[in-house]
């Protein structure tokens, strides 16, 4: 199956958004056997809409469109569909039927007229659900090809295609893929793709290792004629991987490392508390993106400027000492957001995120302390690209430290 | 002039990575009165590439290519172009110097050799330098068409972009079309674009009106023989604007918020530090996100437990009172903030980012203050489009809080 997609709207082509639904569908299709071959950006143009939507029509077997379902004269997705399948659209009863008690639904007196734009439909067509939005999709089916008609705004595509588009993609799917990501940390490329070399042999499941912002990942994947039993050709797979890799494994699939720290933290029955300076916050912030954080998670004590440091809890004499970036001011922020925020475990972050260099060092140097009730490890990293992303591979340093942490302690789970 | 873009590389279709490179281009094309009419993106195979480019040079003036520049056999953009134009590849012996001195500059003893494929060019072709990768760019020119060939890493893509391929597009350019951002707070896009319909009449400047995420944007843009002119018929059109907008205008063009504020606080000669519950951290990791930060961000009491805000300087008798989540206890978190961190001024948020309703409120719901040596300002919000979404529409509250306070101080740069 070939398949194309079109994403509509002349906001992308001035660069105003950022066109993440093509991302998102194109990275779905592969686990329905459906191969994409092109890609394409069209602005609110009738002719040139027209022309790349006739020329999809012509060779491809599945077309997914998005943008251009809005109720303005410039949104023409309708119309051109209507064009190049050669079908007159007609105004369907039960479409206005939904569309206007979306309008009484949100206190809306009367709906304007404009919209009823949006109830249309043409004989090949059926309307998909979109309790998000006013615009219903389009799954038009003729001539053994589809087109998949979706709204543009990413929070109506995204919820049309779990609830609506990949389950029927998937029912009509001759063969499924499935894929299981194990994402590891501490490790190279390389070495990974050494020590899984044995298992890289096979076509199915084939596995794929992949150098990314939070470690390598070895994505196994298998093809089959159902779901489960595309499992059942990962598992043996991924029980060999696991036992090769072992604890640099801290997450699967779409796991955040935060999130798997969160798991940790929890199963462990253990709290945190930090203390952070370059970062400004950072970390607490990346902490708290996962649900659970409110039983482990403690807080964070951003003490920015040397008075802050020792109002809270670092000892003057550390500071004078050692400096303000340096490994045993990292140690006694560690042990000062331990105590201060009665947290089973401390984290202290220090560095230097962008500008000049600070008491010798350059920016992007960070040292990295995790205190618990026995003492005090220690990491530091240097890396520099911009002072956003200072911050954020600091983020990374540390969580990763506390993974570490969590993982060698004899309540751990892998050991 | 009639542009288009495509981006190369079988990882874009297989929704591994997003396209920013095509966006980046897309932005800044109108400022040389190009205009965009498609983007594609194509994987790494032959044929479909040799048709996408093919299609592009029979019908575009200009045709920006990024991505399958590397050193492998996947990487076809450069044999592709040879082939479009009919034209042999042949090895530069400048360009070999260059790539064999980039390994030598980062210690590699030799270059592998299938890097020499990066020092090819075309008769039609002349290098672009890139210092952040091996792979030159390459500006083709033929039959008054002209094909731009850069890296699909976006840093050194941007690179090349501002540095060589930007100044030169604006050499060429037959006129200039400049713009100017304001960007406001507090008034609604239809209040914005009413206020300022006298201005809207105009073609040359134009303006346009946008709701964004940090408020409505208004840009004036025009079109003139050269820069200094364009600037010139904007410049009376900005002044009137910003007289009708007035202190609503919170930044400028690339400006951020945080910027904006770091700035005001920076001229007024003042402090702050912040007290923070729900949003984690995140109000102090954005305004350390700007450069400037240290002057005048003492830090941030991350207090994410009542145990937490009880130890750091809120009184029990108000949590006991009033709840965790109220604006009594916002209002002490302020005072709290700026007592412990030594700041002029304390700003305090506690909420619901996510999960359930906690004391009759639901997830989203937000309030906050900001506390001077005289007293507290208070604001509060209830928006929820997920975990993340809460935080940072938080972030941007507390953010318009203080930005309010500041231009409303007598000493501010507006009154």
């Amino acid at each position: 199956m070939r398949a194309e997609i079109i994403s509509i709207g002349t906001e992308i082509l001035l660069g105003e958004i950022v066109d993440t639904n093509a991302a998102h569908i194109a990275a779905a299709l592969p686990q329905f056997g459906i191969d994409l071959l092109y890609v394409s950006q069209v602005g609110d143009n009738p002719r040139r809409l027209e022309e790349v939507v006739g020329r999809a029509w012509g060779r491809s077997d599945y077309l997914f469109l998005t943008g251009g379902l809005g109720p303005t004269e410039d949104d023409l997705t309708r119309e051109t569909i209507g064009k190049v399948l050669e079908e007159e659209l007609y105004l369907d009863a039960e479409q206005e039927r939904i569309v206007r008690g979306f309008f009484a639904g949100r206190g809306a007196a009367t709906m304007p007229e404009r919209n009823l734009k949006q109830a249309m439909l043409i004989p090949s067509a059926r309307a998909i659900p979109n309790p998000r939005g006013t615009a219903p999709g389009w799954w038009v089916e003729r001539d053994g090809k589809v087109i998949v008609m979706m709204p543009g705004p990413p929070q109506e595509m995204t919820r049309m295609w779990e609830h609506e588009v990949a389950p029927e993609l998937e029912r009509r799917a001759d063969s499924i893929l499935v894929s299981r990501t194990l994402k590891t940390t501490g490790i190279g490329e390389g070495s990974v793709d050494e020590m899984l070399s044995p298992l890289l042999k096979g076509t199915n499941p084939s596995i794929g290792i992949y150098a990314r912002a939070d470690g390598v990942h070895a994505r196994i994947s298998a093809k089959a004629l159902t779901r489960e039993q595309a499992w059942h050709l990962i598992r043996p797979v991924e029980e060999e991987a696991r036992r090769i890799l072992g604890p640099s494994i801290w997450g699967v699939d779409d796991q955040s490392l935060a999130s798997a720290i969160g798991q940790m933290l929890e199963e462990q029955g253990l709290t945190i508390g930090l203390m952070e300076s370059a970062t400004g916050g950072a970390v607490g912030n990346t902490l708290t993106d996962y649900e659970g954080a409110s039983t482990y998670f403690k807080g964070s004590i951003v003490a920015y400027t040397a008075q802050a440091k020792v109002d809270l809890g670092v000892p003057a004499e550390t500071l004078a000492m050692h400096g303000l970036v340096s490994r045993e001011t990292a140690e006694a922020m560690a042990q000062a957001a331990r105590a201060r925020l009665h947290a089973d475990l401390g984290l202290g972050i220090t560095g230097i995120a962008g500008g000049e260099e600070v008491e010798g060092q350059p920016p992007g140097t960070m040292h990295i302390a995790l205190a618990d009730a026995d003492g005090v490890e220690y990491s530091h990293s240097r890396y520099y690209q911009g002072r956003e992303a200072a911050k954020r591979r600091a983020v990374l340093q540390g969580l990763t430290l506390l993974r570490r942490y969590l993982m060698a302690r004899p309540q751990g789970l892998v050991r």
